[in-house]
């Protein structure tokens, strides 16, 4: 596959949550990408060419160019495939099989918990054809529920696994600074979960956050 | 931590299918397990003891006794932990980290896909207080959906990664297994998904899903 960019990687990307936690670990561990933005109202994710990188035809998706072009879909299996890979020093991993997976522990969490949850709740919000309150309040319930599991276990830590940042706690960034998007059900959510609000606080000051953010903003506006 | 059982683990198991896709690979590694079986409806996986172990108040949980009684919990995390530590011979792995990698993909799309919208489907379906017919249509589309993706990665393959059975194909039994239950919905899918039937029925005729098959109806009385 040949590349105009010459970045080593490339992400495809739409403005949903799941693309940016990928481009928040790239940025952590300075990886040069080049972000192939595309806007789901256009349906390029269920074209023949996105089909053939991801037959679930869902972003993200990934190409390490310096890998024999090596494609992987799923959020989640990207980012244990980048740490696995490209950290080698262990920035935002751990040198002990236990700890990572603890820190694997916490993505799952996030991929089976968190973002589903949240993602139902966008759903009945927003797109489901009719409005469904037993359903809506469900997927809010839930994901409340989610925070309370969050807030008991950062109770008397600072990070989820060991006592430093690692991708299990830069899993969740993308999916709970979302949650502004419903103020009828999360208005109060930073003090009814004050751990989890000063934990999120601390993530979204890294720079590799602030960056993520200007590059996914940049790329709403193509 | 004691254990009178003397097996290398214990895995906190229910009746739903996520406690044996673990029980599956436990099996197919050899490793020997104490099941500590719970009815749901005890609401014990609510309860401080449990919670101590997973404060997500979920099952599986696992304890490996064998080194320093570490717990871990998250069904695909358990699956990566016995992986990453018990299958040095690479049994139902690959030696290289990009395999590895594409089975991580597949595994992250059975936590993020498959599972949660089953699963929605059989809340919408049995637990719900209300009829919702466009929220069981919305599952049952999006469950069909998923078999249709399998449908298609398995057209020209055996199984997901490389030439053999991997955890990634592990992974899908407990809950393509499901599928039986909801006979308004699936009635035809192997008729209508033949490549994903007969992927299911050579992953059933293994020796680890019949004995983890006796295992749970063991449990279920218990």
């Amino acid at each position: 596959m040949s590349t105009d960019h010459g970045k080593q990687f490339t992400v495809y990307c739409s403005q949903g949550p799941n693309p940016w936690k990928v481009v928040l670990i790239l940025e952590e561990l300075n990886l040069e990408y080049h972000i192939n933005h595309n806007d789901t109202k256009t349906n390029a994710h269920k074209e023949p060419a996105f089909l053939a990188l991801n037959p679930n035809g869902r972003y993200p998706a990934l190409i390490d160019h310096s890998n024999n072009d090596f494609v992987i879909w799923e959020s989640g299996a990207i980012i244990l495939y980048l740490i696995n890979k490209y950290d080698k020093e262990h920035k935002i991993s751990f040198p002990d099989l236990e700890s990572n997976a603890t820190a694997t522990q916490y993505l799952m969490f996030q991929m089976s918990g968190q973002g589903p949850y949240i993602g139902q709740l966008a759903w009945f919000s927003m797109y489901h054809p009719e409005k469904i309150p037993s359903a809506i309040k469900r997927y809010a319930d839930e994901s409340k529920r989610i925070l309370s599991v969050l807030e008991d276990i950062l109770k008397d830590r600072d990070y989820l696994v060991g006592d430093k940042v690692s991708y299990a706690d830069l899993s969740f960034v993308a999916w709970n600074s979302l949650l502004v998007i419903f103020p009828d059900h999360f208005g109060t959510w930073k003090t009814d979960y004050p751990k989890v609000a000063e934990w999120e606080a601390r993530l979204e000051e890294r720079p590799s956050f602030k960056r993520t953010t200007i590059v996914r903003e940049e790329a709403a506006k193509n």
